[in-house]
């Protein structure tokens, strides 16, 4: 075992029964990958990991990403032994309602816990983007002698996440990037849920991987064989151009009666299973959670050195701040993720008077205002970039320098056509600490990242899609890139805000409320076509979500509406005064941050005794809750010039004239008629 | 240029020359694909495929997928050239309001146009799904000196495809499975929207299909090798084990000022390069939308042979029905999306003595009982067979039989955990017109394929996603697991049923309609937890979307719900009973099935006059349209046993009847209370 002793068999074991028992304690998990990645763990933990367990948040520390989550009983079982703030009680609560050990590794709820994995592919793509996090923290912050941000993102990952696309299109990134910092380990164990990967997987991964620019390796004997294991890793450390990934044989499910089958994979073992894996082991099988003394000593000892690491980078960082002290105040400021003092007054505000302009255009006013002021601030698209309007005139891209395109210090992120993987490349970026990113597609293919867009919120990661060509209004293109059901879809998801905002103030606002929020994700819904600069609008109104745009004495309906379509209710209100009937235009750009203001407010903005139609070209699903009628698109759209289309679907000043009467004379008859925002009970949150 | 003559040159230019008057005359769209791959698509149009332009729906027909669909004129050029039902002045009016040709190609509004794309990397996993379709449809119809089943099918792809997840997914997948009739070629022209593919993409491409599988090939000039383009997919043809993939360098914008920039890929070209264009290529630059005779002449005799070739093909198939009776019929209703004679007659029913099941095993029940009756129905998984319970008891995989694993006649799909391209492939499953197919994984990543289940529902296929693990009723997987968001989504994208029944005679009732609506996607969200049957449940009711699932004379509230929360509101009918309210309950599987009866019926389900109060374990959004309040769950979930799960979120009897009270309570007051489905106008369909 050249390097190794029996306590490192012992520590191995140790991982493995505790897997066991907390699957068996919760009749529910996944016992077979923690059981088959334990000697790697081990070694990758003990061997090469740099970081503190009293400190989950040193800048630091390598980062650690189990992509298969479901085997987090692998991880839960690192950080008790490690002492991160996991206990054993937490361990014996392993998917049990409010503990820490939920089902799949979630980033917000457990010290130690990066990112937020699972869903199978997202942890590898957020692997690549602390790894890009940590290429440009080390570009735009080492200094000679200061070399503060140096880790190394190590990943796991199985059968699952080779599968899923958004893993090929980070590989894939990855590679040209050349992160050489990034160090994967692909669990080769020949199972997944539907039994043999002969059945669906018969690619062969590392030669796909040689494609994308990676170093591979391959560990043949995963099970036992740790010199090979760490002389593998130690190989991929010194590969500084390229990342790597070792394939590594294993056994899932090593000790079990049902080792290497998919028997093992997502149940907990039997009863008889159990007593012969401990009694294999070493083990009594009278016993459960059972960890020996010398295992903890060994994993506390090197928690120990890695305490001892991170005061030598506190002090050396305290240095820093005297050579650097604008860099190190800056980097300070990052780490509590609050933004630099006054950057807002960098944001652009309009006069009614100012040119009508594209919220595209005005999104790309905001950034080439602030990236100044916001040095955190990373921009990208998917291969979008003059569409969405994401780059700032003197952006430089990341990229590695030796392609001659860009810097590691440079801030734009050319993320290709991979939504999906952007989305969840941002989720790693945030994840790191030291970067704000910003990401753009057409709204319509934010779809495509819906998985990752979901785990933002979840993980409360701080990130903005700028999402261009938002409704029927991108014209020609067509319905294949007109959103329909894409509002609502996000809307409902909690822990996401939405925002299409109106005109340049309210653009403004939305990027306000997104950088500011140091726990959401952020949607920016924005037009293609230009948007006149309104009456009632400014930054203060638009960060309250809504606000009332026009206000009109004795007004016999409130229209309700978002982004392109309030200058069109606007119009309406003239088109219904000369037919005897008073209208109040409400802008509502984000629904979730309204929801948030006192009800006092909202209710004056939505207030009862008048009804209410909610005017937005896309899916009505969800206004029933701002209003009593809904004009809006429940088909797919068109293609052609988007005035045409507009015309097709009635969004004219008369088309919402006419429904705000049928609407009016419906609720004539109703006492008392409430706001809809008047409800009988609170949700729970 | 050995076989080819200056015709073929003219011709190939008439192409060219059409996307450049289209676009032009549109002042939208992109003529730099159609201008690359101009040559291409005449060698392969007129030297290997076979078709009948005056029937497109020949069931042998060679299909053609443009994976890279902004390319469009280039194939709405071909289908007019060679008289499909696309005329000159269809052609004149390419992305104008009304046409059949949009910005991008739809399946079911232009003849010829095999599926819908654009959204990229969608076309990609079509055309796997249309090769799928052919080996399994001639595995199971073509007999001894009967080949009814024999074409092959061709796509382009762009380096955007390249990029996309879907497409690696998709492409792993075919790889796999030796599709040998699979030939795509690669447009690699180095430039996408962000200019050269350096900046994001630099893999090598071919090296990764080789990974996979693929047979692969380059051809180095693109613009003008037409012999050897044809060389190499006439090489393509004989490799009968793999699918091909031919990588065609070529000229993105081939003959503008432009040509091999991004500058030509997305804009019309300006007029002095438009006549520019026309001169080098002997065109006169005065004139728009020239065909020269000679190019109609070559066309149309391809085109006659194609319509031989079918004609032959229909006397080969009537003899076959002589000899194949029950096959020849069969076939036939294949073709008309018909279903076999009172299939539904196997459908499950229960009576509420049965026993309590989950609905991902009553989905199975049904599985079990029809696939004899339904032999086009084809069932498969994204690796989770054994927890969506996908596969009937005896079912073969569908699989190259030198693997030993299953036939190419098999009806069981493995896709691999690629729940994307699981989605895509079904669109190229249904489209090739043999097939219904049905496809499992949990509900929460469906949303993983929510690009390809657009356009499912945009180009109308009928295929059946089988959603299992509905809601936070899955437990101890927790909040990365637990749909929140997801219905609300699907609900709200046009032309797609969303079901959730709420026993086994809905869940036979979904299926029922699922399997005879021929032009809509359906999505069935399925629980891991037991489920009772139901007292009022019947296949009759289920089919009407939403019916009373218990009355009750003089009800105080209406509760609205479906699934497991139906139940969980029959017991709080008898805890709102102890505190003398009177409620009834509406089972609501189906909106889109619902809202389409007629408003009388829909009016005594959920009436005036009472208030009524949804359920649901999700999202609120959109109940508002079927209820005065709501209840549901508008955060994320919890890991945990599921009893306790819903317990913490009070979705108990208890939970309910509080609710419940407040709502009767608020509601008092309110003349006239009218049903959540009176309206004040009706919505644009």
């Amino acid at each position: 075992m050249g390097n190794y002793t029996d306590l490192d068999v012992k520590a191995i074991n140790t991982i493995r029964t505790l897997a066991v028992d907390a699957t068996a304690q919760a009749n529910s998990g996944h016992p077979g990958a923690p059981m088959g990645m334990a000697p790697v763990a081990h070694v990758l933990f003990n061997k090469f990991m740099t970081f503190n367990p009293k400190n989950p948040e040193w800048l630091n520390r390598d980062r650690f990403v189990l992509s298969n989550g479901h085997g987090c009983m692998l991880q839960y079982a690192l950080l008790h032994l490690f002492g991160y703030g996991v206990s054993m009680d937490d361990l014996k609560n392993f998917r049990q309602i409010d503990s820490i050990t939920p089902g799949h590794p979630e980033a917000h709820d457990t010290p130690g816990i990066e990112v937020t994995t699972g869903p199978l592919g997202q942890g590898f793509a957020n692997a690549v983007g602390l790894a890009i996090a940590e290429r440009h923290s080390s570009a735009v912050f080492n200094k000679p002698g200061y070399e503060l941000f140096n880790n190394y993102t190590y990943a796991f990952f199985g059968d699952g996440c080779a599968m899923e696309g958004i893993a090929s299109e980070a590989a894939s990134m990855a590679g040209h990037l050349q992160l050489g910092n990034l160090i994967m380990i692909y669990d080769d164990n020949h199972i997944s849920i539907d039994g043999d990967t002969k059945c669906a997987f018969t690619e062969d991964v590392m030669k796909r991987f040689e494609a994308y620019g990676w170093h591979t390796q391959h560990v043949a004997d995963g099970d036992s064989d740790l010199d090979g294991i760490e002389a593998a890793i130690k190989k991929a450390q010194e590969v500084k151009d390229k990342p790597s990934v070792i394939k590594l044989t294993t056994t899932i499910g090593f000790g079990s009666k049902l080792q290497g089958t998919g028997g093992v994979h997502g149940n907990p073992l039997q009863a008889d299973d159990i007593k012969s894996v401990k009694e294999k082991f070493g083990f009594d099988p009278e016993k459960t959670f059972v960890v020996p003394q010398e295992v903890y000593d060994q994993y506390h000892k090197h928690a120990a050195e890695g305490a001892a690491a991170e005061q030598e980078w506190n002090q050396l960082f305290e240095k820093y701040g005297k050579e650097y002290p604008d860099l190190h105040k800056d980097l300070i400021r990052r780490r509590n993720r609050d933004l630099p003092e006054g950057w807002e007054k960098s944001l652009p505000t309009y006069k009614p008077t100012d040119s009508a302009i594209a919220s595209r255009k005005l999104s790309e006013a905001v950034l080439e205002a602030i990236h100044d002021v916001v040095p955190e601030l990373i921009s990208g698209s998917a291969d979008l970039t003059g569409s969405n309007n994401t780059r700032w005139k003197k952006a430089v891209d990341f990229q590695p320098p030796n392609l001659g395109i860009g810097e590691w210090s440079g801030r734009y992120m050319r993320y290709g056509v991979r939504e999906h993987a952007m989305a969840a490349v941002m989720n790693g970026l945030s994840a790191y600490g030291t970067i704000i990113p910003a990401g753009g597609t057409f709204l319509n293919f934010v779809s495509y990242a819906a998985g990752a867009v979901r785990l933002s919120a979840l993980s409360h990661q701080r990130l903005i899609h700028v999402a261009t060509h938002d409704s029927i209004g991108l014209g020609e293109d067509g319905p294949t890139h007109q959103p329909i059901e894409t509002l609502a879809h996000f809307r409902a998801l909690p822990n996401c805000m939405v925002w299409r905002p109106a005109d340049g103030n309210e653009t403004s606002a939305a990027y306000y409320m997104a950088l500011t929020s140091k726990s959401t994700p952020s949607i920016l819904a924005l037009t293609r076509q230009n948007l006149p600069q309104l009456e009632g609008s400014t930054l203060e109104n638009g960060i309250k979500g809504g606000y009332v745009a026009l206000e009109k004495e004795g007004a016999d309906i409130t229209l309700v509406s978002t982004g392109s379509e309030v200058s069109l209710c606007l119009e309406a209100v003239k088109t219904l005064e000369e037919q005897g009937l008073k209208a109040r235009v409400v802008s509502l750009p984000c629904w979730e941050v309204f929801d948030a203001q006192p009800k006092e407010y909202k209710l004056k903005v939505i207030p009862d005794g008048i009804p209410s139609l909610s005017v937005e070209v896309m899916s009505t699903m969800g206004w029933e809750k701002y209003s009593h009628e809904q004009f809006g698109l429940n088909r797919f759209g068109a293609s052609g010039p988007y005035k045409e289309v507009y015309k097709k679907f009635e969004f004219t000043p008369e088309g919402i004239a006419k429904r705000a009467k049928l609407t009016v004379d419906f609720y004539k008859d109703v006492k008392p008629l409430r706001s809809p925002l008047n409800r009988a009970f609170q949700q729970l949150i």
